[in-house]
C-alpha cells in the first residue's frame, strides 16, 4: 500500500517537473494557454488524477493560473518569481524602490568591477536606445530601453543569484517604472543619470557608479514620498 | 459540471490557505509532524482527496515535506521562503555573500535613518550578548547573538518587504555565517566591527553604518576567495 502511494507521488513531481521545464525552457510562453488535458495525458502517460494534481500543484506555486470557463495559462517561469512577486504585490512602492535600490546599487558596484567586453557592447545598445527614446518623447520606448538597461548592469555583476532576484523582480518594476515616470516632470535628468551610471561603469568607477544610483532612487523618491 | 470543479478548486485552495496561516502564526512549528490525517478531515470538514491535494501542493511549494514511512512535517513558513532557500542552495557561499551584502549595506543605512527607542534597547541588548560570547570563547552562543543582532538591525530598517527577504535568506545565512565563522581566525574583529555598526545606527551616522558593513564583507570575502 504505501508503496503504491509513493509510486503516486512521484508520478504527480515528475509531471510537476516535466512542466516546470517546459515552461522554463519557454517552449510554454508565458500568458498562453496551456495544451488540452487528453494531449497532456498522452504526452506524460499518465492519469487524468496525476495530471490534475500535478497542474493543481503549479496553480498552488503560481507558475500557471486558472480561469474559469476559459482554461489554464502559463503565469511566470519559476516558483520564486511567482512567490516573490505575490509577496511584492503586498508592499507599497516605497518599500518596492528601497529593494530596488539595494539590489541596484549592489548590480552596479560589482558590474564596475566585473562587466566585460561584451557587457560594455550592451550597455552602449540600450543607453543609446534610451537617448533616441527620450529624443523621439516616445515613453513606451523610453520605458522598455530602460527596463533592458537595468537588466544589462545587473548581468554584468555576473552573480547569478543577485540577477535571478532581479529578474523576479521584473514585474513589479516595470509596474513601478511606469508609476514613477509618470509622476517624474524631467525624463532628461533621469537620462543624464543613467548615461553617468553607464560610463562610471565602463569606465570601473566603482564609487561612481553607486552614486550614480543613489542619485536616481533620491531622484524617484522625492516624487512618491 | 463546470461548478462542482470550481468548487472543488476552492475547497482544495481553502484548506490551503488553512494550513498556511497554521504554519505562518506557529500554531504549525517548523520540524514537527503534521496531525493524523483523520484529524485534518474532520477539523476542515473535506474529503480525504481535498486534504491529500492540498497537502501535495503545499509539499510542491516546499512549506511541508513528505519523509517515506514516517509521515509529512512542517519545513518552511512560507511559499517565498521556501522558493529562496532552493535558489540559495544552487548557488555558490560567494554568491550568497554579496546578496547578503546588498541586503544589509540597505538595512544599515535604514536603520541609521529610522531606527526608534525599541531599536536602539534590542541593538543595545544583542551586541553585549555578542560581546559576552565571544569573551567566553562561546562560539555557538556567539553565532547565535550574531544572527539575532542582523535580524534586529534589518527589522529597525522599518521596511516590511526588505526584512522578510532577509528572513528568508536566514537559514542560509545561518550556514553561510557558521561556514565563515570556522574560516575566521579574529572573531575580536569581527566583534569590533559590529559593535562600530551599532554605534553608528543609534547616532544615526548613515556613512558610517554603510562603511561598517562594507568592512565586515570585505573581511568575511578574503575568507573565501
Amino acid at each position: 500500500m504505501s508503496i503504491s502511494k509513493a509510486n503516486r507521488l512521484s508520478l504527480v513531481e515528475q509531471v510537476v517537473s516535466q512542466i516546470e521545464t517546459l515552461i522554463e525552457s519557454g517552449e510554454w510562453e508565458i500568458g498562453s494557454q496551456i495544451p488540452p488535458e487528453m494531449d497532456l495525458i498522452k504526452q506524460f502517460d499518465v492519469s487524468r488524477n496525476t495530471l490534475r494534481e500535478a497542474i493543481r500543484s503549479l496553480v498552488y506555486a503560481g507558475l500557471l493560473i486558472t480561469q474559469q470557463g476559459k482554461g489554464t495559462f502559463v503565469k511566470s517561469a519559476s516558483a520564486l518569481g511567482a512567490a516573490f512577486q505575490r509577496r511584492i504585490q503586498r508592499s507599497s512602492l516605497f518599500e518596492t524602490l528601497e529593494v530596488r535600490h539595494a539590489l541596484e546599487r549592489q548590480g552596479a558596484q560589482l558590474a564596475a568591477a566585473r562587466r566585460d567586453q561584451e557587457d560594455i557592447e550592451k550597455l552602449r545598445l540600450h543607453i543609446t536606445a534610451c537617448s533616441k527614446a527620450a529624443e523621439a518623447k516616445d515613453l513606451k520606448a523610453y520605458e522598455e530601453a530602460d527596463i533592458q538597461l537595468h537588466k544589462t548592469i545587473m548581468a554584468s555583476s555576473h552573480n547569478g543569484l543577485l540577477i535571478d532576484l532581479y529578474e523576479h523582480m521584473e514585474d513589479s518594476l516595470h509596474d513601478s517604472i511606469h508609476q514613477i515616470a509618470g509622476m517624474s516632470p524631467d525624463a532628461n535628468l533621469h537620462l543624464s543619470i543613467h548615461c553617468n551610471l553607464v560610463e562610471a561603469i565602463i569606465d570601473q568607477d566603482v564609487e561612481r557608479a553607486i552614486d550614480s544610483v543613489n542619485g536616481y532612487i533620491a531622484h524617484f523618491k522625492k516624487f512618491i514620498d
